[in-house]
């Protein structure tokens, strides 16, 4: 293959950082064209000093790229911003989007929950959401693919088995949240300012986080019903990391162990997803800049019921890195291209 | 009233410091006794060195006390080790135990969930839970208070009064916790390490958490009914503060801002205790350092759901704080004498 | 006395809020206003929420204050902003700053290092600078106390008897101090952001830092002689605490010991400077939330050289702390009066 | 190049485990070891979670390894335990050697400062100090390579090549580092625990720290003559990351920016060494999780005085990541050889 050129467009946030991370060494991707309007003509460096040593464009407009002599686009750009962005780039162009713009396959959910019509719903209809375990097959021949969102990623890639293998309900599921800081991205916003965040722990969006209608449009798919869920995400004083803590109700009297057992017969061959052994524990930490989901099931000392936790790196797994393992399949390489880095811990 | 001579057995762990910290320049109360078995002779401030602007005595060990010429006792032994401790007391001491020794009523729960019998059956009997603002009139005459877990003073709060005007159902009821890491006390553990536990969360004790039993116990005397709960307590990157999420079915039809109102009514004198308006999320960090419980509900997606969030200072409202409101009221004295410290933010 | 009514503006900030929180069962002080221009109408709860249990005047705009009906006025307003306000308010109103403007005695330094001509050069000839172990007699009697700089002042409490006793060199003084991320006030910046400030730790403002005149200046008057310091402020991943270790040159071959004791002795009977015994490090999370200032010297590897290190609370000690202390002394109180809050630790 | 078969011995703390993480994916090095003497018998997994996705060998105690099947052995024991476990090693067996125990030249200096006599003094005589980027010829054809402290790492690597160009004095030199908690390694020591370390900081081990000979030795070699530091290492709330901030007096009139140019031109090619541009500030943050040191150099308030600061991530280039360095270099691979992961921020 001759190197694939690649444009990240809103790099001088935190996931765009990301992919420039997770891209450094990658052997086909060369990132080509960074974009950030309000920072353009800087170097990267200036915005992003620990990305200092690699050698990249300066960051540029969007509307001064020429996009004939770009293979990929990452998409990184605030909700709401892309669909016009992504309406215009050539055909030839393949894109991860990892906004929520394509997400919602119904235009009257985007509407209701985003409070504006969809400008480009017939490319809404090409889109392919990028869940890569689940959605595999569809990616490779996608052009646009939908990237994920953090808290879809950490729901899904559990319960999105256990529904095909009939062994949940769908009825009452409880999804409680916790998300690390960066999630919130990096604008500056007095709440999340360093001494608002530290030492402490809040609920937020409750009942009301644009992420439910994602979540329940693919849990339904792989019911078969419709499903809706509770789901109460909170803010954690740390920079990454993404647990989900999930109350479901089994079905056909299935315990915790034929829950595992089903994931971990699901999941044996996957590279990024690890499903834990009886009595371990999920944590953050453990995934931290990895691209691993790690996941495991309890018994509830309520019967018929079972609590499910999986963690991921919400600026990989639930970002950046699952929009490179998109687009390592897009263009036929294998999807662990330069994605094999080890969590960092401590 | 003459001056009331406290010891505090246990000194050395984080809810005896927090005691020390907040007896300091109470108008009765005058700590003339600090036990530490393993650093008996030395002064308080080697220990605590936050703590060595006072005059204090130095610790002892426990069998070195002449109890006689102490008032009240405040006991922050580890579990299993307070029950012949207390036994041994004079008659005259008047004695709040911070541990979980004389939570439990039934002998049996307690030997099936600590794993051994009970040693002073019959000063179980005569235990007053203490949780203040429910048990207030029984807690004045008590002479042996049984301080109540941080857990579930943080769900009982907001829980009880639901059930006592009957808002909520008994059956399915989630509780979803994330507490401070000092709950876990001092003792040098690998898992407590500032590596192990900053920038990172799990799950822990999953459905055989020792509160789920003082929860039921407590909430079942206020349903009127067996309670049985999910309870899934998470350890968080912060050294203080407790959110319980509460997944509750209400009753009746009830909706948030029913509940919101019966919390508002029963608590609306407490000084300690604050329902927030609609849409105000309890945050931790809100909390922090003082003896307050902060609550709110909301609306569910999930009809005939609501989620009660609350908050508090699991070393204070959690531990010792409580233990002081319950003294206070053990000598006849205002609840609130000395333990009107404002949150500590940022 | 009757009760001294007392204004607070600029009580949208850090300083503020943490005025309001000390001042909370003041035996003599009332807070009747609360100001916050851009915020003005709301309840202080909607800007602090930990202060919701407290029952406080809603926030106005400065314009808005009959200043007739305040007795006493908390300046927590941005620095350069301050003197104009101070200018216009009632003769008979005390004043306490925490401000910058009034605190450098020369106006061309003034000029200087904050790039305008002084807009209240009569008023800055009366104003009492307000280390108030140092300055106590002048503050009991001033009626402009401009309060100390954080960290001058953690500078000037151990050096500044040392320089009076003859016992350190004025050449050569080295001061690395570290700095809570409160320091940096509530603004919403994205250098302060959570994700940016958390897990480490970098230099700012080094040779160039405003306080570093401050620091000159009352060195020198206690020198007797110009003091020219190396001064290098860090920016660390913590709320509050301020840290400053200061490298200095020995007089008259004295030892750490000596100045040790020296300082041990100016320091026996002040209620919220501690020299800790021998070996003792101290450490900020030993007076967080306190007005405490913790002390100790050191013997240098290199002769003729000692290292002191101490450490105070930013916010208190190093702002509203000395700000309460102050006022508390121009209307004749205790300096300690509502100060005794003992460290919040963990 | 047959591959080569690495040993990990101490493979139980963070320096064990950072050299597994880094040693993933690498193309010629294989780990056939894993030594934990009290841990043997373990899977890896089962003491660090976040390498369980990883295929390893299980923990091992030293005596059952087999060493005539090793090639190259990392060692990550405690330091005074490595001299008699490396004397007993085979001949053909490559050793990198994270300790202290051989780094100094002078076993009176050992003696001195390690409170015993060096037990294998031949051995030490053959040891090359490894700090990569000043001694990498003689690591090339080295057998033992003794791999440098943390904070030597983080000192020398700016200050060798000025003494080297005659540009700083060897007078007079003041070192003021901040590091991360991991430095203090994995074992469980209440001073370590989350609650004691987080928001806040302390200076520790004052003028009698075991990395001051250390440093000295090496900047004496360059310097030509002895040099004698203030070194004052400080425990910071962070797990990775190590700042040192460094005072030093200039040679012939030199100014910081003629360090910073000559620290530029000795550095220009170094794939892990990067000289900031003037005005940057060096930040922990921009290298955790890779190899780089980043430094700067600044003027002084204090004429003839400059201020020059580097970061490191202590666990990689202060430890682990080095060793690797200089590993590769012994077996004649490109020393940046699975050393390119970009630092990870947020």
């Amino acid at each position: 293959m001759s190197e694939v050129r690649v444009a990240i467009l809103g790099a001088s946030g935190y996931t765009g950082a990301e992919l420039v991370r997770m891209l450094a060494g990658h052997p086909e991707f060369r990132v080509t064209v960074l974009t950030g309007d309000r920072k353009a003509g800087q170097p990267l460096a200036s915005v992003f000093p620990h990305l200092g040593m690699l050698k990249l464009p300066d960051l540029v407009a969007i509307a001064d790229v020429d996009f004939s002599q770009v293979d990929a686009v990452f998409c990184c750009l605030p909700h709401g911003t892309t669909q016009e962005v992504i309406a215009g780039l050539p055909e030839h162009v393949s894109v991860v989007d990892l906004s929520a713009d394509f997400r919602l396959t119904s235009l009257d959910a985007y509407a209701q929950w985003y409070g504006h019509e969809h400008k480009a719903p017939e490319l809404q209809k090409k889109a392919i959401y990028g869940l890569t375990e689940i959605k595999r097959d569809a990616i490779r021949t996608a052009r646009l693919v939908a990237n994920p969102g953090c808290y879809p990623t950490s729901v899904q890639l559990p319960l999105v088995p256990l529904f095909k293998a009939g062994l949940i309900e769908a009825q009452d599921i409880i999804i409680d949240a916790k998300s690390g800081t960066s999630g919130a991205g990096r604008s500056a916003k007095e709440a999340n300012l360093y001494c608002e965040v530290t030492e402490g722990i809040h609920a937020y969006g409750i009942a009301s986080h644009r992420h439910a209608p994602e979540i329940e449009q693919e849990l339904g798919l792989a019911a078969g019903q419709d499903v809706l869920v509770s789901f109460t995400p909170h803010l954690m004083p740390m920079s990454r990391g993404m647990l989900s803590t999930i109350y479901v109700r089994t079905a056909k009297g299935a315990t915790a162990a034929d829950l595992r057992a089903e994931l971990s017969r699901v999941y044996a061959a996957e590279p990024f997803v690890g499903v834990l052994p009886e009595g371990a524990v999920p944590a953050t930490r453990h995934v931290r800049g990895s691209n691993f989901c790690l996941m495991n099931v309890f018994d509830d000392r309520q019967p018929g019921r079972v609590i499910v936790t999986s963690v991921i790196d919400n600026l990989v797994k639930g970002a950046s890195g699952q929009a490179l393992q998109n687009m390592n399949l897009m263009f036929g390489l294998p999807e662990t291209t330069n994605l094999a880095q080890q969590p960092l811990f401590p």
